[in-house]
């Protein structure tokens, strides 16, 4: 981009048509509870609108802008208030500009030299975040641990699985392939990238341990002790366990503590798993989510998540760096220098799969300073108080029942009238329009997840979607 | 982001700090050519001018945005025209505009149903591009094969060997963990990313074989047929190779019909890593670089390379689908929904690693709709002459030697003074902060690299920094 081209958009276009995206993205949120929460197109119908081809000649950014009246039915609207299923993925306006400065720079952060700030900056937002977390020291640069930024949480896992896989062969695996003696454990409830981690680290699902849960679908870590002396009197490796500090179904929390000294006393890596949850822990009322962190060799929670931070960003902390540097480092002749070879820098290039990297951590900066420390936990204190009061009115009501523990901003909940009914239910909810609820099945009964977190959502939201659910019962109940 | 809040950025002031980011951005690209291009700040500089610990309460954004002037001595320019390290970047008014959309959305797309728009557009542009760089129509939706965005050439090839892994060994490694049994191929030339995969797949260093490289460093075809059939030999079973099409060092191009012939033979996985080079077939006379492309089981290249859209977006193709969601899948009881089970759409949460995915195909269809195909193919066409010219220029001064065949964009060269001369020269060269030069190591000797492929060069751009070269040979020889 310059000032003059014939081929490029030139600095004064991107000013205009720049300024048109923003207003755009600015009418898009004023107007966003007009739009039906969940997309209502069938498969095929956006792409059966497009042509066929590529354009030969360029056309004009007007109209590749008014192509988003095209694709906008095959949106789902997950910055709606009334966005209520997975997950929430809360945007906001300093996130969004963060980002797209990052973008606009267009630097690459392999390594230190190729933009120091990149590096830099990242290492100390996570260093920040260790602190206004109540995160352990060992998560710090200064120590003999780090943060470093991931896409996802999928990756943060798999990275953290890999790290544990070498620490535990000794760097064997690197050199001579898995060698079918490592196990692995999770609870039943965790997250399906810890399976999938397993699989793609070449380790196969049948090192795969899953350990049962309690009655509030909690990892029994009397069942997880059985399960790794049992590997052990067989002659097999403990190598990882992850723990989930609130579980994608249900929100539950894995007693950390008491996992933590199983795996101390065996020596297994203890990966925890906060995704979506993490973020409580801005509140100190809400630190019991990380009752025994300490014993973590790592740790992850999403900021795209529940932290108003664009997608994507995952945090990964790791207690002992050189673990997961010596597991995923290359030094191509090519990427070699002076700052590198001086020991001086940090080059997250070895801190994940990707060699690529983007300043991801421009975005976080931007939402810590924006927000404060105080403003994240109004945001948080906020959810947590909604979704508690939702609870009650669940609770108030018996016809209905409240499936599991609701400590944070997740109620999972059922109609007593049976699976079918609910799936009716929640089907003829999304189909509205006007609220999205997605499902989980919790000792073997269908279950509605009601998951409060985007950024705008407010108690009145919530007082409008239960009144709409009520009254949805009721015309169930009315057809035969 | 809503109209009225105490707490969160409203739309209104959205729109005004929107602006001042939009011309932020435009006045960078204004002044681009003041800057150092390589960053000169020295470990450490850029954190100790920032604030120990997070603010407590929120700063304005005009304060946020004025941040940046802290941070731009440590960023190193990408997009500064005279920046000709490593391997292109570029981006573009309309990349970033539709990256910004996609951020502003904020959606997931990790299945069809959580926004039907961001997977049918992906695949819509991904058949596009099929057609436009002439690749096997078995890479199209329509074919039993098809296309993905994932973030990084890295995550595409480690997604390509594990499909491989599981196709060779019938998906016995998801369940049982690696055997010990395959074996993998690629160059001495290869990017790093390929040993980094064959570890982070547990398959080991010692299953991977480094083919030789011929007098231009493309891959010796008679060589791996020798390995591969040694092997064989050796009760081992060959599972993947790697053709590069354009290798980092030196875009050197792998024989890929004579490899592609030896993996049939053999029934061995085929993927070509055209990271960089890829775009290149936008233009019928280059489209020799992917001679034998019909043979490959997968393919992938880099839009944020040479393509004028931003990072991150790399795009990968398989011939066979099946192969790679068999080897990736999961489905837990939260993913289900009727549109999955129908089987009627692409879930590409199962075509990579991550499970969120942002609407990343939104910038690739901006480039493709604002340049169009005669756009790119002028934008390719501009750079390779431009780089032939400076060739010339090399090749007419008989105190240098050009290194490696140079058929694209990248010259690889050096003083006939040998290795410290050449080290001392690009040190000072990118010391002066007018140019950026990386090296590489060919007949291990070090050697400069000269990559033309940010949007803004232009062949003045060249003659000047031929010039600098020049004159700074000058000035080294008079020091003693």
């Amino acid at each position: 981009m310059n000032k003059q081209s014939n081929l490029h958009m030139t600095t004064d276009e991107f000013r205009k048509q720049g300024h048109a995206v923003i207003n755009w993205i600015a009418d898009y949120y004023d107007q966003i509870e007009d739009y039906p929460v969940l997309s209502q197109v069938q498969p095929g119908d956006i792409r059966n609108s497009l042509p066929k081809s590529a354009p030969q000649k360029g056309r004009s950014y007007e109209e590749i802008l008014s192509d988003m009246d095209q694709f906008m039915p095959g949106i789902t609207h997950w910055q709606s208030p009334n966005f209520h299923a997975y997950f929430p993925c809360a945007t906001s306006g300093p996130a969004i500009l963060g980002d797209l400065i990052s973008t606009g720079l267009g630097i690459q952060g392999m390594i230190w030299a190729t933009s120091p700030a990149c590096t830099e900056v990242e290492t100390h937002v996570l260093d920040w975040l260790v602190d206004m977390m109540a995160l352990p020291q060992k998560f710090k640069s200064n120590s003999r641990g780090g943060g470093v930024l991931q896409d996802t949480a999928s990756s943060s896992s798999l990275v953290a699985l890999i790290a544990a896989r070498e620490r535990t062969s000794n760097g064997e695996i690197n050199k001579k392939g898995y060698n079918g003696q490592l196990t692995v454990y999770t609870s039943t409830q965790a997250h399906s990238s810890i399976e999938k981690a397993v699989k793609l680290a070449g380790m196969g699902k049948m090192s795969l341990r899953l350990v049962d849960v309690d009655s509030q679908f909690a990892m029994d870590s009397n069942h997880l002790r059985e399960l790794i002396k049992n590997d052990i009197d067989n002659g097999l490796t403990p190598a990882f366990v992850c723990a989930t500090a609130g579980t994608t179904s249900s929100t539950a929390f894995d007693p950390i503590d008491k996992i933590g000294k199983i795996c101390e006393e065996f020596g297994i890596w203890l990966h925890v798993d906060a995704a979506m949850a993490g973020p409580a822990a801005l509140c100190p009322e809400f630190r019991f989510i990380h009752d025994g962190i300490e014993f973590a060799d790592s740790y992850t929670f999403n900021p795209h998540k529940w932290m108003l931070t664009n997608f994507d960003c995952s945090v990964f902390y790791v207690a002992d760096r050189k673990s997961l540097i010596d597991a995923m480092s290359i030094l191509p002749e090519y990427l070699k220098n002076k700052a590198t070879e001086s020991g001086a820098v940090f080059d997250y290039r070895d801190w994940g799969i990707p060699l690529g990297r983007r300043f991801r951590a421009l975005k976080l900066w931007h939402v810590i300073n924006y927000y404060g420390v105080e403003g994240l936990q109004e945001y948080i204190r906020e959810h947590v108080a909604n979704a508690q009061e939702l609870k009650s009115w669940v609770e108030a009501d018996d016809r209905f029942e409240i499936v599991a523990p609701a400590k944070l901003n997740l109620i999972c909940f059922r109609h007593k009238k049976g699976d079918a009914f609910n799936e009716k239910l929640m089907n003829r909810l999304n189909e509205s329009g006007k609220i999205y609820l997605t499902h989980t099945k919790l000792n073997d009964q269908f279950v509605i997840r009601f998951s409060v977190g985007q950024a705008t959502t407010t108690l009145d939201h919530l007082k409008k979607s239960w009144e709409l659910i009520l009254k949805s019962v009721d015309e169930l109940e009315k057809t035969p």
